[in-house]
C-alpha cells in the first residue's frame, strides 16, 4: 500500500547521506499520506547502501504497524506527536547532521546573522529544552516530540515560518508540506548553522539582523507577495 | 540575441557551483555587451542542474527585459547600479559562498593578511553597511547596489583593484573586466577568507600586511610593470 | 595460514584511508584468531595503495613472526598489550586521525556532549597520560599499551562500553569484537571528536549531557534492552 | 636537455593541485640535477590543467634560462638561494597551502604538539621573519630566500631535520633530497598545521610535546637507528 509516498520517502531517505546530512544510520524521512493520514518512515537501523523503497514502514498516527516486515525507526513517535500537532505537516526530517547537531550540543538557538538564514527560516532557529530525567527514563521518544510542541507554543511559532528545531544535546528536526521540503529545510539548514558558526568566530559579539531585513527577504520568498523565482 | 554573450554567462554561471561557492540557486552572474550596453544574466531562483544557455535573461540598464522568456535574478537592479556607475565593469556575480559570507555577516572587512590576498586585492575587502529600514522596505535591490557605491566613494578605492565587496548581513559581490574573471575573483576570495579566519583564529591580534608587501604582490601581477606569468 | 582472517584484516585497513581516517601510513588495523589467539596485523610502513592481503603478517602473543614475510606495524607491541590484558578483543585499530587526534594533542579527554556520542560510547573517551621520558626511551610501543590499560583500570572502564582512547601527544586506539566494529568505531570516534569541537567552540561553557540521557541512548543500542535496529 | 628530470619535476608540480594544496597557479617544485646543479622549475603563471612536461625551464645557479621557451616561476631566485646555501637540497616546493599558511599569515611557528609531527620534523616549524620594505623593494625573490637562510642560520636549524619553513605575511617552503619527498614534505606540514589549529582552539594552553618523545618518533622513521618500515 501506498507504494508511491514509500517510493518519495525512500528517494527524500538517500537525499540525506547523499548531501552529506547524514553518516552510518544516524537519520531518518517520513511522509504523510493526506488521504488517510498515515505514516510512511523510514525502517529502524537500515543502512542505506542495501535499502529499498518496499523496506519502508507505513504506520497509523498511534504508530501501529500497517504495512511493512520492519520495525519502523525508534524515533517514529516523534514524528507521530509533531504530525498530529501539526497537520499541515506533510514530511518530516530527523538528521545528527555536523554543524546543526553542534548548536543542538551547545544548546543555543541559531541567531539569524544574515539573509541565507531568513531566505528560509524567519527567525532564530529555536533549541528545545533538554529532556527531564523523568521525560527520558519515560517514553523518552515520544517526550522528545512533546518537548518540541512545547518549544514551539512557549514562543509563539509558526512552525510553517521556522520549520526546523534543534533538541538539546541531541540533534535536528526540520519539516514540510512534504518529505521533499523537509530534506531541503535540512540541507539549508546545515549550511546556515556553519555560517553561524563561522560568523561568531570571526566576531564573538556579532547581533542578529533587523527584523526588517528578515522580513525582506523571507517574505521575497515566501507568501502573497513573493517575488523571487519564476512566476 | 547576444547568443555567445548568453553561452558564457551561462558557463560562468555553472563554474559557482563547480567551485563550490554556490549552493541551491543562491548566486548569479551576469555580463554586459560592451557594444550595445545591454546585460546578460542569470534567470530568478533556477536550478543549474536544468539551466540552459537559452535561459539567460538580456535587459537594459533600466531592467527591462529585451530578450528571454524568463524573469531576470531578483538582484538584477543591483548589477545594474554597478553597471551605470562602473562603465569599465563587464562581468558580476553575486554569491553567497561560506567564508566571505561569514565575514559579511560578521560585518567586517577582510583584512589584508598575506601575499595570497595581495596577489589580487590591493587592500582590505571591505564591508558595506547595512541598509537602513527604509531602504530595506524602498527598492531593496537597487538600495544594495546603491550602499556598495557609496562605500567605494566614501573610501576613495577604485574598483578595479579591489574587485570584490561584502554586504553586511548578506553575502558578496565581486566583478571584473569580463563574466570570466569575476568568477576568478569570486573563488580567490572564499579562499582568502578561509586564510584570514584562520589566522585570526591562531593569532587573535595578527596585524595586517605591510603596504610594501601589498603593492609588491600586487604589482608583481597587475599593471605596467607586471612581471608574473609568460606576458 | 589464516587466510581468511588476512583477508579481514586487509580488507579492514583499506577502509580507513577510503573514509578519510588515515593520511599516508598513518595507522593499521589488527584482528585476532579466536582459536589459536594469533594476530594478524598490518605490515609496517607499507601504502596502503600497493598492499596485499597477502602482505599481513601474523604475530603470535609475544610478538614473534609466524606467518609473512614483512616486518609487522611498529605499533604491534601495543596492540599485544591490549589483546592480552582483554580476551575478548577481537580487532584494534590505531589512527592519527584529523579530529580525534586534536583532542589527543591538546590532553584532554572528549566529553559526552550528546547523544551521537552517547549511542556508541557509554561516557567521556579518555586521554592516556603522556609517557615518562623513562617509558618513551623504554620499550615505548609496549609501554603506551600499558599506559592505556593503566588508564582502564584507574578509571574503572569496561573498554567495551567505551571503545576509544585516546593518547596524550600522540593518536587514537579503538577496538571491538573484531576488526570491523573496531574500525567502525574510529569513524563514529573521528565524527564524535569534531562535534566536540565544534560544540566547545560555540558554548565555551557547555557542560556535558545527563547521565540519564547517556545510559538511554547507550542502552537503546546495547546490551539485553536495546531496541534500536531489527534485533 | 634533463628530460628525465623536467618529467619528475613536472609530475611533482600535477601533485600540489591533486593533494589539495595549491589553487589556481599558486605553488611550484622545482628540482636539481646532481651533476650540472641545473635547476628545473615549473614556469611563471601556467595553469596546471594545460602545463606539459616539456614546458618545464631549466635554469643555471644564477637563473640565467639555459633550456625551454617560458619564463621560469617568478619565485625562481627564491629555490636558487636555497639550492647555493645548500647543496644536498635536490628538490624545493612553494605553495599557499591553506592551513600552513595561515600560521604564516599569523607569523607564528608552528609548534610541535605531537607525534604526527615529529614523525616527519624534529622540532617546531619555524616562521621567518617578514621583509623590510627595502628587502620587498629590493630584489624581493632572493631576499625571501635569504631571509630563510638567516632563520636556519640563526636558530641553528639543520634543514634536512626540519625540512619547511613558513614566511611570515606570505606562504610556505618545503625542501628534501628530491623533489618527489619535497611534496611529501608539503602534504604532510599541511595536515600538521591542521592539527596544531584544531589542538590550540580545543586547548589554548596546550604545551608542545616532550623532547624525548620528538627524539623517539623522529629517529624511530629517519637515521642509523630507524626502525619504521620495511628493511
Amino acid at each position: 500500500m501506498l507504494e508511491q509516498l514509500k517510493e518519495r520517502v525512500f528517494q527524500a531517505n538517500l537525499l540525506l547521506p547523499r548531501q552529506g546530512l547524514v553518516k552510518y544510520t544516524w537519520g531518518n524521512v517520513s511522509g504523510k499520506d493526506e488521504e488517510t493520514g498515515l505514516i510512511v518512515i523510514k525502517p529502524s537501523g537500515v543502512p542505506y547502501e542495501t535499502m529499498k523503497a518496499g523496506d519502508m514502514v507505513v504506520i497509523d498516527q498511534d504508530g501501529k504497524v500497517v504495512d511493512g516486515s520492519l520495525k519502523p525507526s525508534s524515533d517514529a513517535p516523534t514524528h507521530l506527536v509533531l504530525y498530529k500537532s501539526y497537520p499541515k505537516l506533510g514530511g518530516i526530517v530527523h538528521t545528527h547532521s555536523t554543524e546543526a547537531t553542534a548548536w543542538a550540543q551547545a544548546g543555543q538557538d541559531i541567531p539569524l546573522y544574515g539573509t541565507t538564514h531568513a531566505d528560509y527560516f524567519a527567525g532564530s532557529i529555536p533549541c528545545a529544552r533538554a529532556l527531564t530525567e523523568e521525560e527520558i527514563n519515560g517514553e523518552y521518544e515520544k517526550n522528545t516530540g512533546l518537548v518540541m510542541v512545547e518549544t514551539l507554543i512557549n514562543r509563539g511559532i509558526n512552525l510553517m515560518y521556522i520549520p526546523a528545531m534543534l533538541v538539546a544535546f541531541h540533534g535536528v528536526f526540520t519539516w514540510g508540506e512534504d518529505p521533499e521540503s523537509a530534506v531541503a529545510n535540512a540541507g539549508v539548514l546545515e549550511e546556515v548553522a556553519r555560517l553561524a558558526r563561522f560568523t561568531r568566530q570571526i566576531n564573538p559579539n556579532v547581533l542578529p539582523a533587523d527584523d526588517a531585513l528578515r522580513d525582506k527577504h523571507f517574505y521575497r520568498k515566501h507568501g502573497a507577495n513573493a517575488y523571487y523565482g519564476q512566476n
